[in-house]
């Protein structure tokens, strides 16, 4: 018998941070009875009275929202981050260490449609939310007490989104956190010994294996890398090797707005559900030394597994020991690819 | 000002993983207006005829559990792990590393009343239970192809337990998992420095401090570690440096049976639900020159965040960037040792 990595169980490194994956390709005969999620009601008004991110109307903190067009960004009113903390630490023994953070958390509404999602809006209104990521991430980068600026959208109930008006988020904060420590680290090594950036590598691996690609065009190409975790998370890299978002040509980020409306519309129409995700931007640390081989990326990670309601649940041994998944990566990027691009709303 | 860890965000540093946490102590006070759980019906038989667990039923693949009357194991239908697995690997390049893992996966039932859980069984019950997974650990510790034995139970359906009969499963692999690298390396190095494990000093250090602790008894000890990432999250810990499970004393044993009824019965009395959790023994690897330094300890990661219904999102921020909690440690120990001993159903 030999080993088949369609059917046997197997682990698979992550280049970016070092960590492993256990894949298990025959558990997806597995019958599922368990916790299953609500399908979400997916019909809102264009405007609705009581959202907090409508344009015109007002939020907890009593401010008014302007009558924005594009999109609008405000500080976060519960923000995580705060930006008058007095610097402090503790240091006990050698095994209680912590430091003080400081930072700021803000809200950009992509859209001044309550009924809209990235995937529902046309490439010219995504192409100003592209504008806004990279107008606030210069804005924050200005500052010296920030290191880093994430930048990432909760989408869906199912990833603690509160709110289904289309908005992400910021959090900038002067410490580097431990997803970009890893990813700084690897991409560093990797530079030093290829003179050539990690992800450009891997854009040339993936082009020539053609197995896991979901969409591309000139300038971006989106994949289910390798590695993945979530069963359909993606990747999605820019092909030519940039440490910051800021750095793209007009027409980049015009085919950023094309590439990030085809994937999503992909991810809806999967399921034929507004589909739920985390996703955010990764790119170098903007103090210091930390730019060596960096070139920026987007993760998606999406939490459903076979369906509408029945999510991949990461917990006991992902939490205790090793992140798992049932499904391929090549198969996940099998089905994506042979999804349309039109959106099933408008088909 | 002074910088003030009850009030100012911060991060902390995990001593067993190396990882992060930020602490965000003031977001407290955020209201919270989306996704809410489903409260889950708590009256159940003390037999369930559709219930693949429970004694004298059948299971997927045919088989008849036996009228068990303590614990019950038998090989998991759907393993995550297989122990047919040919060896493989793939390395292509630097990029795309993969190996083959063999392994085994079992379910304990840990009763054969279908509605109770840990929380409600006696100690003597438990006592049970403990003794399986020391005979379960050892009969995995002979068998040479296998190098790490993962003991857990996910409790409750929102930690994608599929069945509410009390159970929980032992994944024995050929790898040793990224977590327990993890603790493996930093124990190592503590005990290489200090002549003592990680977790006696941390213990003494805990006893000292008297403010993160939960409960204790003659010889063991929980506290929400300095470094908690989910928001009531536990270690349960030996007073005396051990490396594996089976090295306890008979009163030992009998002691942890007490610590856990003791210690789920405060987190059922919580919100007076059954509260979910995923919880996991982590011990040394079982071949090779792993043990230097290894205390073995229970991790308790529940979700729950301020009530049944609301938990904690590990969501966009914390999967892209870094893990992040709201209430502090202390504050957390504080709200589960006032709670008391006595299940809120028999009240
Ligand atoms: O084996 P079970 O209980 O069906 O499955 C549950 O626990 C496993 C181990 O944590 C997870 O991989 C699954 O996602 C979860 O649904
Ligand atoms: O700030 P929000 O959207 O209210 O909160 C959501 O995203 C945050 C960042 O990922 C998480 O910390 C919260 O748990 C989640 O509910």
């Amino acid at each position: 018998m030999f080993f088949d990595f369609n059917e046997h169980s197997h682990i698979r490194q992550n280049p970016l941070t070092g960590d492993w994956v256990m894949v298990s390709p025959h558990r997806t005969k597995r019958p599922w009875q368990g916790k299953t999620e609500d399908i979400v009601k997916d019909s809102r008004p264009e405007h609705d009275p009581n959202c907090y991110l409508c344009a015109g109307n007002t939020r907890a903190n009593g401010e008014v929202n302007p009558n924005y067009t594009d999109t609008y960004t405000f500080q976060n009113d519960f923000a995580a981050l705060q930006s008058d903390v007095p610097n402090g630490e503790i240091k006990k023994g050698n095994l209680l260490k912590a430091e003080s953070v400081k930072g700021e958390c803000r809200v950009i509404c992509f859209s001044p449609r309550h009924d809209l999602t990235l995937a529902e809006m046309t490439t010219p209104e995504i192409r100003k939310v592209v504008d806004t990521w990279i107008s606030e991430f210069e804005d924050f980068r200005q500052r010296e007490e920030i290191q880093y600026v994430q930048i990432f959208e909760n989408k869906g109930e199912i990833m603690g989104c509160s709110n289904p008006h289309p908005h992400g988020q910021i959090w900038a904060s002067s410490n580097i956190p431990v997803e970009i420590k890893k990813e700084t680290k690897n991409q560093r090594v990797h530079f030093r010994t290829y003179k050539k950036t990690l992800l450009e590598e891997y854009v040339q691996l993936e082009t020539s294996e053609n197995e896991r690609i979901v969409v591309e065009n000139d300038n971006f190409i989106v994949v289910v890398p390798f590695w993945a975790t979530w069963p359909f998370e993606t990747l999605l890299v820019p092909k030519r090797a940039m440490a910051y978002i800021s750095e793209m040509t007009e027409v980049e980020k015009d085919d950023l707005a094309d590439i990030v409306r085809r994937l999503t519309t992909r991810y809806d129409n999967l399921f034929s559900t507004s589909f739920p995700y985390s996703a955010g931007i990764h790119q170098a640390p903007t103090q210091g030394d930390n730019l060596e081989g960096w070139h920026w990326h987007i993760h998606f990670y999406p939490p459903l597994l076979r369906s509408a309601t029945v999510k991949k649940f990461m917990v006991g041994y992902e939490l205790l020991a090793n992140p798992q998944r049932d499904i391929t990566p090549e198969r996940a990027a099998e089905q994506l690819r042979n999804l349309s691009e039109t959106h099933y709303k408008h088909n």
